[in-house]
């Protein structure tokens, strides 16, 4: 027994031994699938998309409209060369290492905007990745004005310890007045079609149409996409947080890291939409002073904050800082991509989830040359980045598959996909995408989104299923009546010698049936085809917010 | 325009102000659900996942067979104290800080063995989570054998650090020879169902016979889930990486790291399965000397090394280190789980993704008490922890969605699970599982998981649907026979009207007929209606490698 008692004390010693902590590097070189590294195919694209997200967010958040220059160039069987250039606001020579060779390291991550990156990792995880697959590093060069130097980097990561190592850095000459280019090594590997980084920058120019694209594949193809509107997007507003939106353990940090001196202070300016006047009613709430310093309120009383904060009435976060598509826009590009005969777009209100407003906007095509066999086909877009990556993992496939399409007309089986000739347009505008992976592929699961991706959808699919009974069941209807139409004359005559009356006034009477029966129905179905005619197939969503009045599906 | 040129350069110099490290904690505090707490409900489920995955493993390595007690208690409305006790090897007392308080920090990390935890994230994402949510830390006694002190912390996090902060710390009584309880205290959620705690204990028991679990619910009732079996697993060996696994940036850093003074040291030493005669193979095709100095090979000739490693025959890793559930052991919790009138379970051999060696389970049950309408119901495990969320990302149902069912009797339609009275079990053992993120939910889909995965669904789903031609279809026909056999009287009576003939001898004859043709097919139906009446209806894989035999869903 004592022998057993002094192997356990042993064993916990032993076992203690082998731990240590990890550099964040280490941990995602070793699980790089989670930053979408997962095959040589998806880490050609991520690459690209990592680059082309920095270039357009650094270029909007100067004002600057995009040139993005983009080339892949295969160096041998299963390795690529990536190079990103763009025209934008240039990085500081100090900041250069640390962004690409650091991994969590950023200036996105603590503000509350609507932008493409917000991790910190994106970049670096390229940089990682191409120095595990080839042993070679990034090369940057980067100017931030004519009268600044082009400053050159060589880098690549040290991954025990998550620092940058230069190894090489120098002033070159380079015929840009300001931008960034990058240059990479990685294994890869470079194929047409479905989740490819062809049809990546096909999505990136439709749903940016203020950048001008220039893309060069490994089979030299040059594929040019030139600006379509000369206006920026609306610029993206940075927010505070909303006190709803903020937990107790976050509070109490923010209480013990802010310069403010008084608690209402600290309420009415580390957070958006606490006027002093609702200050006062939280602190009183709370039975604590307003005029109590921050960092002196303990975890209960911060606690009692917490729970006054909830009861209180505190009007939602300001909306103006989402910069949706909007119909237009969303409509064109839909159109451009999927031929079909009916289209429509909701726009669902902003609205908010803990505490980060955000908005759907949800698109639907049918018909046309839409395939009628298998799945719809899902489109899904987060701050103007296409997600190409685990769709069966987004909060949008939950809500497309917990929607009752057959309500609709189209058959769909328990936990499935709707089957039928349909594509869906999903785009989530936020200050703070919640995406499932730092690849940031899909949207996570919470009921805020969720539920407005369902309230559009319904609203889509009621549109839709309104244009398939006026339209398509009239007009099948209009066929079946030509058809028994051609038929008459035989049936008049076999009903002629069954009956023994003459065949042409059977006929007339079937003709006069027939008529009065299918007369209102016919009107419809003339109409519908009118209205095809015309355009008018598009249906707008109503601008009003239609919350609650819809039950199905949950 | 000097102007513009100015505001640029300000813009680099105003936007790298912002510019920030962050440490680990706080990147998970932002994006908690990436750790799996995404929701109340969720988080309560995770919170008692990660400390039991703890529990098991640190069992298992010392060759314990575990005791566990797990309690929920609801606090107030939405929070709850969750409480988790095992009888294992306890922990060093200076340990215990960093191994709750310190996200990734572990002992797992950096070896490859079949275990439920491998990040060194889980439990100290749990104390992250109860921070958040409560502002109060974990609780924890431990205590490494009778001789020894029991010790007990209370700990929370410096985000801002990602390093433990002790807020107690004292010597305690305690009831027990070794073992390890923790205490948290977190918002929540309890529900009992699908992807409930319950559900989630259930599993555990089931795939865990040789753990004794006792549990409490928040309604106070007591589930007890004796032990089936007093052994523990076969013990989980470590391996060492197979030179086809590692990455040419992965090879570079081990040459810097190794403690060998020759290369062919270092590649008989670092690896499996290189012996001297084959690590001079790799050294002279690579045109290297094995006596050359690990740290002085530079970056060429490391990937000349590395391409050498892929053309030089190396026999796949070892797979003893594999522990599979078994056949027997997965049909047993299977039939326990679910009513069915026909099951199969097939192994899949051992292989390797990346050089780490893995092999996939598959069990198939059909009919009887399933449920007809509807997707196919999935159980999903990894390393015998059962895998509740994200099954729309596993690799799992990529595989299962790939899999051409209509060729084994179940109707499917594309891109979509098949549907009918099937469940299926699949569950993957490897030294190293790579889940789509840190909540260890879905299985990442490698392409030779993928396949492995595919080959076992097809093999069952032949198994499956000859069960349903035998056994099903002719049952069917014999339903079908014996109505007939009932209308033949007033066939005949019908048929002598008409033809004058004796209804008797029509009857005769009709008898005959039917008789003479459906012989051979009640043969069959009989047959396997003896089959299942004595239990034959099990199906098992055969144990050769079917790799490349079967084509479909490719």
């Amino acid at each position: 027994m004592a022998e057993k008692k002094k192997v356990h004390a042993t064993k916990a010693h032993e076992m203690a031994e082998s731990h240590k902590e990890i550099s964040v590097s280490e941990f995602f070189a070793k699980n790089r699938h989670l930053l979408g590294f997962d095959s040589p195919r998806k880490a050609l694209l991520m690459a690209v998309k990592e680059a082309v997200d920095n270039s357009l967010d650094a270029c909007e958040e100067a004002r600057i409209l995009p040139d993005l220059y983009i080339e892949l160039k295969q160096i041998k069987e299963g390795r690529f060369r990536v190079v990103v250039e763009d025209n934008g606001p240039g990085i500081i020579k100090e900041q250069i290492p640390k962004i690409f060779g650091k991994l969590l390291y950023g200036g996105k991550f603590h503000r509350l905007r609507c932008s493409r990156g917000q991790q910190g990792i994106g970049i670096s995880a390229v940089l990682l990745y191409g120095q595990l697959t080839t042993g070679k590093g990034m090369y940057i060069t980067s100017r931030v004005g004519p009268k600044h130097n082009s400053n050159y980097y060589e880098l690549h990561i040290d991954t025990k310890k998550n620092d940058p190592i230069v190894d090489k850095e120098q002033v070159v000459d380079w015929n840009k007045e300001h931008g960034t280019r990058i240059e990479v090594e990685l294994e890869g590997q470079y194929q047409k079609g479905k989740q490819s980084v062809d049809e990546y920058i096909k999505e990136i120019a439709l749903i940016n149409p203020h950048a001008n694209v220039i893309y060069k594949t490994p089979l030299n193809e040059t594929m040019n996409f030139p600006r379509g509107v000369n206006e920026l997007p609306k610029e993206a507003k940075e927010i505070k947080p909303h006190p709803y939106g903020v937990e107790l353990g976050i509070l109490m940090r923010m209480l013990q890291g802010t310069d403010t001196t008084t608690l209402s202070n600290f309420l009415s300016t580390e957070f958006c939409r606490v006027s002093p006047k609702v200050a006062s009613e939280i602190c009183e709430k709370a039975k604590l002073s307003p005029r109590a310093k921050p960092k002196m309120v303990v975890r209960d009383e911060a606690e009692k904050l917490y729970d006054s904060i909830q009861s209180t009435k505190i009007i939602a976060p300001p909306t103006d800082c989402l910069s949706p598509l909007g119909e237009e826009a969303l409509l064109k590009g839909l159109k451009k991509e999927v031929d079909a005969e009916f289209y429509c777009v909701i726009t669902r209100p902003p609205t908010v989830y803990r505490g980060n407003p955000f908005q759907i906007e949800i698109a639907l095509a049918y018909g046309g040359g839409l395939e009628a066999d298998g799945a719809v086909k899902i489109m899904r877009f987060a701050n103007r980045v296409p997600l190409l990556y685990q769709q069966g993992a987004c909060s949008s496939a939950e809500a497309i598959i917990d929607t009752i399409w057959r309500n609709y007309g189209l058959s769909q089986s328990k936990g499935n996909l709707p089957q039928g000739p349909v594509a869906l347009v999903v785009h989530m505008v936020s200050v703070w995408v919640p995406f499932t992976s730092e690849a940031k592929e899909a949207i996570a699961h919470y009921p805020e989104i969720v539920k407005e991706m369902k309230l559009a959808l319904q609203d889509a699919g009621r549109k839709m299923s309104s244009y398939i009974r006026k339209t398509v069941k009239a007009r099948e209807q209009r066929e079946r009546v030509n058809l028994f139409e051609k038929y008459i004359p035989e049936l008049a005559n076999s009903l002629s010698v069954l009956t023994g009356e003459k065949p042409d006034i059977i006929e007339e009477n079937l003709n006069k049936v027939l008529k009065k029966g299918m007369k209102d129905l016919l009107a419809v179905a003339e109409k519908a085809e009118e209205t095809k005619i015309k355009g008018d197939n598009v249906a707008f969503g109503e601008k009003q917010d239609t919350l609650g009045e819809f039950e199905d599906g949950d």
